[in-house]
């Protein structure tokens, strides 16, 4: 019996438990990838992220994607690329919740900036959450398969999207670490003819909730409870598997220029979702020194 | 962003939203087990009970396990019964977590006292938790299989314990609501000579932590809080199974004298049981107001 809870104090609690006794220090490696039922049992029912080597070895894409290919197949193709100052797409920068300018052109332009023959002011990043794809990349769709079978027979499910990811080496996903929260204005990046960017207000759109820290300079003067938090972090090479569980922020960033197809599978607002929820509500009175969980309203994700 | 959370109602709102979510109103009925993968997914991940028809159907004991049968096989064998004087064996009674008189007599003594053949002061009810079927019932062990062959395949393990229960009408089990919570010096219960009951303190015995409430008859003065409680009610008719995930509390009554078998499959220490903890935790400040979940470190039982 707790006479005079801090609710703080039960937040932390919460973290070094959960870490301790379930999650761990770091992302755990298995060798191949699970049975359907292991999967479920072992990953998804506990929410815990995992690498899979050797899932996706079977992938032409594996061998095929490579630039001269891509070149090929879909040199002349118009194409929508994400352009950024800075990296960040879909982040907070100041008191706006700033997008990526959306530009139109050829694939192989694109190319050419990823390969540095054509340097452009920004950061060019083909991401889309659209199920891109089919879509946008049919012609590439039959290089890979179009489900995660072990996955989709374990949620019950398909997957609600799939997506295709290019960027440079300075391309960064969008992120979203726990604490804290904020209500930003929406706006997005447009560059100005000096090759700089402006941030465009969307006057008449609702704002959106988004977390200011960037995780790899976090400004713990003005976030101190982010000194708290206990990132977990990975590697992924080449033809390895990522099992991104719902509720976990995460944030992505890349070596070199990468290629990365992910698959969103709906998540399920079970239990898990409610007791997330919950910590959502008691976040603004613990946000000044929680350090803890692990959670966005993110779905399932294999990349 | 909530300004002032309200510890007790971010906790009601809990409750609220895990059953409009996931939890409903009553306990789902299936018709046939699930395959291991469906009991995982289903079930075991999102922590909901279900009850299932025709799991047991081709165990002996539904048509073996007569009083007549017992008699033959166990009516000279020396048991150990649990003998209280209201049915509430472990439960809170006043300021003593009470825990039954254990009596060693003859099964055939037992048998005749649930048939009202005999009529002594009490209740008297065959219920332990140490695996009593193999150890303590070894001739009618044969009668059942020792295991739920889709549950052991889906929760990765065997049974931990598998108990053998058998009682009066008026026997209940422990049982553990869910708010308030108390620590309670143990006591047993022990026969006077007027057949009346005292209550015998374990004076050197630690003390257990125990729900006070009578979900029956719960004293809503004294517990307001309880009145926001939820419970799910169902029924288990013979034949019949019902899967009890972890971290639910529990209570059962019977409609009549009745026979059930349990198994204990240990828990897995994950998130969720990691966000019942932080509940457990916020429980000191919020105890007087919340409504909610859900739970007890217990284990998943199929009865």
């Amino acid at each position: 019996m707790q006479r005079e809870p801090d609710l703080a104090r039960a937040l932390r609690a919460l973290a070094v438990e959960a870490r301790d006794l379930s999650l761990g220090n770091g992302v755990p490696h298995l060798t191949r990838p699970p049975s359907p039922l292991a999967f479920l049992r072992d990953w998804v029912s506990p929410n815990r992220p995992v690498v899979i080597s050797d899932a996706i070895s079977h992938w032409p894409a594996l061998s095929r994607w490579t630039t001269s290919y891509f070149r090929e197949v879909l040199g002349k193709k118009e194409v929508t690329v994400a352009v950024t100052p800075n990296g960040y797409a879909d982040a907070v920068f100041e008191d706006h919740f700033v997008m990526p300018e959306e530009r139109t052109m050829p694939f192989g332009r694109f190319l050419d900036i990823v390969e540095g023959k054509e340097k452009p002011p920004g950061v060019f990043y083909v991401q889309k959450q659209c199920s891109n794809l089919c879509s946008e990349f049919p012609e590439i769709a039959a290089d890979v398969e179009l489900e995660i079978g072990w996955a989709s027979e374990a949620l019950g499910k398909k997957p609600d999207a799939i997506n295709f990811w290019m960027g440079e080496e300075n391309a960064v996903t969008s992120y979203r670490p726990f604490v804290p929260y904020g209500l930003y204005q929406p706006a997005v990046y447009r560059e100005r003819e000096d090759g700089g960017f402006d941030v465009v207000e969307q006057t008449f759109s609702a704002k959106v909730p988004w977390i200011p820290v960037d995780p790899l300079h976090p400004d713990l003067h003005r976030y101190p409870c982010f000194g708290d938090a206990c990132p977990l972090h990975c590697s992924l090479h080449a033809g390895e598997t990522l099992y991104l569980p719902s509720l976990w922020f995460h944030h992505v960033r890349q070596s070199h220029g990468c290629i990365a197809v992910n698959f969103w599978y709906d998540m399920e607002y079970d239990i898990k979702y409610s007791y997330f929820q919950l910590l959502d509500r008691l976040s603004g009175d613990a946000s000044d020194a929680a350090c803890g969980a692990i959670g966005s309203p993110f779905e399932s994700e294999a990349a």
